[in-house]
């Protein structure tokens, strides 16, 4: 199977949570690209072609085996894998992230959060005690973390982003609105919730 | 001015943030397209080309005014025209935003909460307090609600837009993992957190 890009993957997660988790699947057990399609606004040849792409092959007009097409999902954005993340910037966002329990559902625990604020450690969010991020790099190192969910404030984050790759972190989902400068080997997945403001904005101005 | 499209209004925005948020701009009066360029990973060619686009003039080496720059943006994404929002599905994801404050340095106002969950209804978060859906079609009216904010399970988001669009709603930043289907004069700004594992995920696989 060649390298997915990106795009493939969101599209893959689209149909993995339309099929998992919309009404109109339930107990269904095949369904069509144009199913998929029309609930996702895709075109159905994108469709069939993501699933070209990872060797799912249709039956036909009775389209594809709903548990055939989830289970080759998994196995491709490795749900199974079960990957521990920690998560640095326990406020507003940091806690609904840790609160967010869905995330489990594809493979990924948030197992420590961290944060710098004296006020905020010690704290229970979510099931987890907050800790000083004076003890981020042993935790990381011990626990072999390969995953961090950055919501520091932007000042921080560079700072923060270097001290995770130097005790081997691989990947960091970046909330912190900020461009991260990191090595190759390093994927940084950003997530800039406010831009969608000024879209918004734009569109609403009088 | 022309219309200006998506990702000029997201990096308007990226640039706004830089200029007031980052610690490298405390009390700087000016500030070079290259500075810029250099903090946000863009190509300072892109920079001038989006501040060329709202009509925004350098003064030579020295750069742009700071306030200028800032007052510029202000008006084209119109951050004082003062936008009110509801938010329906007060759960995690809809709580984080509720309570995240920053929204209001961009003039956007959450004024109302709405949830369908007996045990939500009637609970207080940040400052509001969680109103029965049953209301939010005379609230968006009377109030004359614009703009909407969706993080209701996937299986309500398409009623729960209808509802809105018919008394008058013309935008909705969708955080429910559904594709909307709404009237061409409506805008529908999609955030898909979880679309983000996907990526992280076959990233980290072993």
């Amino acid at each position: 199977m060649a390298r997915l890009r990106r795009l493939v993957l969101e599209r893959l997660m689209r149909y993995y949570r339309f099929l998992t988790e919309s009404s109109a699947m339930k107990g269904a057990e095949t369904v069509t690209s144009a199913q998929i399609a029309e609930a996702l606004d895709i075109d159905p040849t994108q469709v069939r072609k993501d699933f070209g792409a990872i060797d799912l092959l249709g039956m036909g007009r009775v389209g594809f085996d709903v548990c055939e097409v989830c289970r080759s999902i998994r196995v491709v954005l490795a749900f199974d894998d079960h990957i521990e993340a920690v998560l640095i910037g326990a406020g507003h966002l940091g806690s609904a992230l840790l609160a967010y329990k869905n995330f489990e559902r594809y493979g990924m625990r948030i197992t420590a959060a961290f944060d710098s604020d004296k006020r905020r450690i010690g704290q229970r969010v979510a099931g987890l005690t907050v800790q000083s991020t004076r003890g981020l790099k042993p935790y990381v190192k011990k626990q072999r973390i390969r995953l961090a969910i950055l919501t520091t404030p932007m000042e921080v984050s560079q700072a923060v982003a270097d001290r995770l790759i130097s005790v081997g972190v691989e990947a960091i989902w970046n909330f912190s609105p900020t461009q991260l400068t990191v090595p190759d080997s390093v994927l940084v997945r950003n997530e800039h919730i406010s831009l969608g403001l000024a879209e918004l904005s734009y569109h609403l101005q009088r």
